[in-house]
């Protein structure tokens, strides 16, 4: 199978201009096949405020009520995401911008109140990979907003992570999928005060003796465990670095 | 040929719900192969507004400057146009929104400084009505916000007019098009206080009679001559008629 590179960013990362510009020239210049997942971040916010919605939080969480709904369908499937695609145009990478409402790629459906009701957010449902495959195996580069639908008229906020790892997981049956995510570090460090410490290779077993260690603890657990989720379900490996190294071969590779 | 109907509404129809409604509804039911091109409308001027971003005019005419030009990506690129994908995938039509940057559909260049500077506006170059003909063939159906791009990496805010009858004429030669303009009236009118009196046909030899008798004249005469263009440039007819009636055969067809 043909491999393809999907590549998550953090909405961040568009906010700066040497960060995003980093991002364009180093995710352009990867050879092949190739999908840029990013994030949405603080503009909405930033927008949002300046259009008196208020940002509404319960138990720390962000609730995207219908207000909200509109300012991130504005900001992250709008002018983040027509950002990115008419930069990478300027690139000679054939970027379509879509959201999962566009062809129907990715369905959710809005998240099921129990304890919060957290408003228009979507928990992925399905992502049509033979579409996307099928569009990319014409040289279409897709830039995916973390936008959902739940095809009853309604857009839904998603997670980007989510986005990266259910695209990754829909297109492994069509390609040799690498899912790289990036982060402030250039991958999981052995010693956090220390940036040249990456950890070059990570595999289940590895991973517990990590574990164990204490060398990989708190918020680290939950993306890793991510990355394994998608291993299993058919993703070659999932890499962890930084934009820097996105075309490098630096950052911590993920595999079975 | 097959055929296409490639429908124009403006930004209004899309501000008020029960416009909306009808276009979303009469657009979801049209048979066969279509495209919906969406203009912008004052969305943009109310959210600028809110932001504090003060539209600006010069001899009348609205300038884009680069505030502007990031107000109208997020409002016509983002809201207007997935608020119209999403719903109708609701309605079983596999909508995609496209700006003109979004596989490189639309290229414009940005509209050289004459007597006046209109900013980031895009005066369009060429439609790739080979990629939208593959598209549309496999069931797509194209929603196409009125933003294009130079391939420089800017956005272009361009008249949606012109992206409809731009889009006409490069899915000409893969379809025959019908060019569907939606205005506030059901046609052309023979008298313009009676509704009810729409010129049901207009060739170039009565357009001629009719400027001469003076029952065409003012703001529908460079209307109809952009119709005659997209005519004579391979579109097989143009129809003027409202929302309520893009699929109901009430208007005015325009032909050669």
């Amino acid at each position: 199978m043909e491999k393809i590179s999907i590549i998550k960013v953090g909405g961040k990362i568009l906010e700066e201009e040497k960060s995003l510009l980093e991002l364009l020239d180093n995710f352009a210049s990867i050879d092949g096949k190739k999908t840029l997942v990013h994030g949405g971040g603080r503009l909405a916010t930033t927008i949002g405020d300046k259009l008196g919605i208020e940002s509404k939080y319960v138990d720390g969480r962000r609730i995207t009520d219908e207000e909200t709904l509109q300012v991130v369908t504005m900001v992250y499937g709008g002018l983040a995401n027509k950002t990115v695609v008419s930069q990478l145009q300027a690139r000679d990478c054939n970027a379509l911008g879509l959201t999962g409402a566009d062809m129907n790629v990715i369905l959710a459906e809005k998240r099921p109140v129990k304890t919060i009701d957290y408003g228009y957010v979507g928990d992925v449902k399905k992502v049509d990979g033979i579409r996307l495959a099928s569009l990319i195996n014409t040289g279409i580069v897709p830039v995916m907003a973390p936008l959902t639908h739940d095809k009853q008229g309604h857009m839904l906020n998603t997670n980007a992570d989510t986005i990266a790892a259910e695209t990754a997981k829909g297109l492994s049956a069509h390609f040799e999928v690498s899912l790289v995510y990036c982060f402030e570090k250039a991958g999981v460090l052995m010693d956090e005060k220390d940036d040249n410490s990456v950890i070059p290779h990570i595999t289940p077993q590895s991973y517990e003796e990590l574990k164990n260690q204490n060398i990989i603890h708190s918020g680290m657990i939950p993306k890793l465990d991510n990355a394994f989720d998608a291993l299993n379900a058919g993703v070659k490996e999932v890499i962890i670095t930084n934009v820097e190294n996105i075309n490098s071969g630096v950052g911590t590779v993920i595999s079975l």
